[in-house]
């Protein structure tokens, strides 16, 4: 029987993704502390809201409105958008003590990476880090209020070695939470693995011109695109060091038929005038099979278009 | 001394194109007789005005609301946009005689084609039809105004064989009223040397978000994948018989970026909400690179993408 990990869990990045998994977590009786800023009013007047296919319920939280009030956690679990990494820095410094964990549950390459720097990359600060891919259909409907609509699963492994005690006693929290967690040795593998999916689904989402999984599927050519993407990604998996089994494209096509007309993240995001997570999901991925000679037509060109299309979005927000 | 082409001319498809050489044409004293819909009252009331940078001029030409009253024609210069070439049968029909012969000047390939499918594939009708290749800045801006802004000259080959003197003759029609016109004995090579360019720069011009040719090149991705669009659309003309110098990859580059904020004709109808000529331009090229087994993923992508942005009424340009 394995321990769920003890401690004080913080939420850095509280949004769709993050408040769920939190909210779930607080539930579930750990000890969770949420970083709020856009919702703090309404969370600590009217607590956190989750509506969720799962069953609907509310928490009223220990909610704090900066990351000095939050203090030092053993645990952070980060679901912002990889857009705001350049935050992490001064997220992360006055939540990390000696031994904290961090957990960022982050889209695409380079997050984990990312925290390393943000944590000065201090002598064993990749040993502190860990990284988890949520499969979850959720959206931040209002300020405290979470539309958890479909999934929820979490896949979860170490940045440096295999599956430690700790890793499984995390993914133990999940799991005493209802959520089914699985534990791998490789986080290249189930980053990478993600990818296959997303890079196609997610790029083509925005450059297609907001095209929901059933349109690009019904496309001729933009089915093949998709595949061949897919072909590229596995690609530049093997590059890295990544098997990926042989017939995980016909299986990702077939189990995208039965999501009728999804829309991805960044599909949403875009429609939303909101920054797109273009370099997580498009940029790293493209580099690593640039630095590893590897050939990724496609990718090279999604990356092309749907960067454009983020520059002409985002330059027409509000400045935060 | 080339004794230039004599007979009664008609334009079908007077816009931009078909308007600027026509009245070009009918200045320099040829008999030139316009089939105008839209902009036939304007032209018969106040005639055709043509502004340019090589002289404002206005004309009075004959011109005829249908292509019965327009009647048969010696040659009929066509300068219909592609997408309307579902027309060609009842705009060609009253046209021809015996001998009448047919010039397209309309953008990408499979349009002679569509002329000679038009003329009911008769006995000798791909005999009748001409390519010509414009290479011409103009804009239509109000009914019966043309906006001449840069170049104008034509490259001609006939559909079937060599360069005949008939023609030159139809080349010194374009050189007597000051045009410059080249003729070349194989269309082919002229078709697949201009999509070279317009492949990459319409395409991305579309799919990277009403991209001008200098924000193309700026993007150091858009212009990587530039270059790799023209590898495949060199390959794919290999494949039909076509040998592309191997330097004009970096010579149309070079050219390019002396064009500043270009705008192509696809981006143009675009931003306009007009139909893209995406069959001619890119769906057609795609499908013989494809039929003749060369690998274009970047192609197909494009075609992929552009295709179904052009099947999208609203919201084509990204979200404001």
């Amino acid at each position: 029987m394995i321990q769920a990990f003890q401690g004080k869990i913080g939420i850095i990045g509280a949004g769709a993704l993050g408040a769920f998994y939190g909210a779930r977590l607080f539930r579930a009786g750990h000890d969770v502390y949420f970083l709020m800023r856009r919702d703090y009013e309404a969370v600590r007047e009217r607590g956190l809201v989750v509506r969720s296919v799962d069953g609907d319920f509310e928490i009223k939280p220990p909610v704090y409105p900066s990351v000095e009030a939050l203090g030092v956690c053993d645990l952070v679990i980060i679901g912002l958008k990889s857009t705001d990494n350049g935050a992490l820095p001064s997220l992360l410094g006055p939540t990390m003590g000696p031994g904290t964990l961090v957990l960022t549950m982050q889209n695409g390459l380079g997050n984990e990476e990312a925290v390393v720097q943000a944590l000065g990359c201090a002598e064993g600060a990749s040993q502190r880090v860990l990284g988890g891919i949520a499969f979850l259909c959720s959206n931040r409907i209002s300020p405290g209020v979470i539309d958890h609509t479909a999934h929820g699963w979490v896949h979860l492994a170490e940045l440096v070695g295999p599956a430690q005690s700790r890793t499984h006693s995390i993914a133990q929290l999940f799991k005493d939470a209802g959520i089914e967690c699985q534990v791998f040795d490789s986080l290249k593998e189930i980053r990478w693995g993600k990818l296959v999916w997303n890079i196609p689904f997610n790029g083509l989402g925005v450059a297609g011109g907001a095209a929901h999984t059933a349109a690009i599927l019904a496309d001729e050519t933009l089915d093949r695109t998709a595949r061949g993407l897919m072909e590229e990604v596995l690609a530049a998996a093997r590059a890295d060091g990544v098997s990926l089994p042989t017939d995980l494209i016909d299986r990702m096509m077939e189990s995208t038929r039965s999501m009728g007309n999804y829309r991805t993240s960044m599909q949403v995001d875009y429609e939303e005038g909101r920054r797109l997570e273009v370099e997580a999901i498009l940029g790293e991925p493209y580099r690593r099979a640039k630095a590893a000679g590897i050939a990724v037509p496609r990718l090279e060109m999604l990356y092309g278009i749907v960067r454009r299309l983020d520059t002409l979005t985002g330059a027409k927000l509000p400045p935060k």
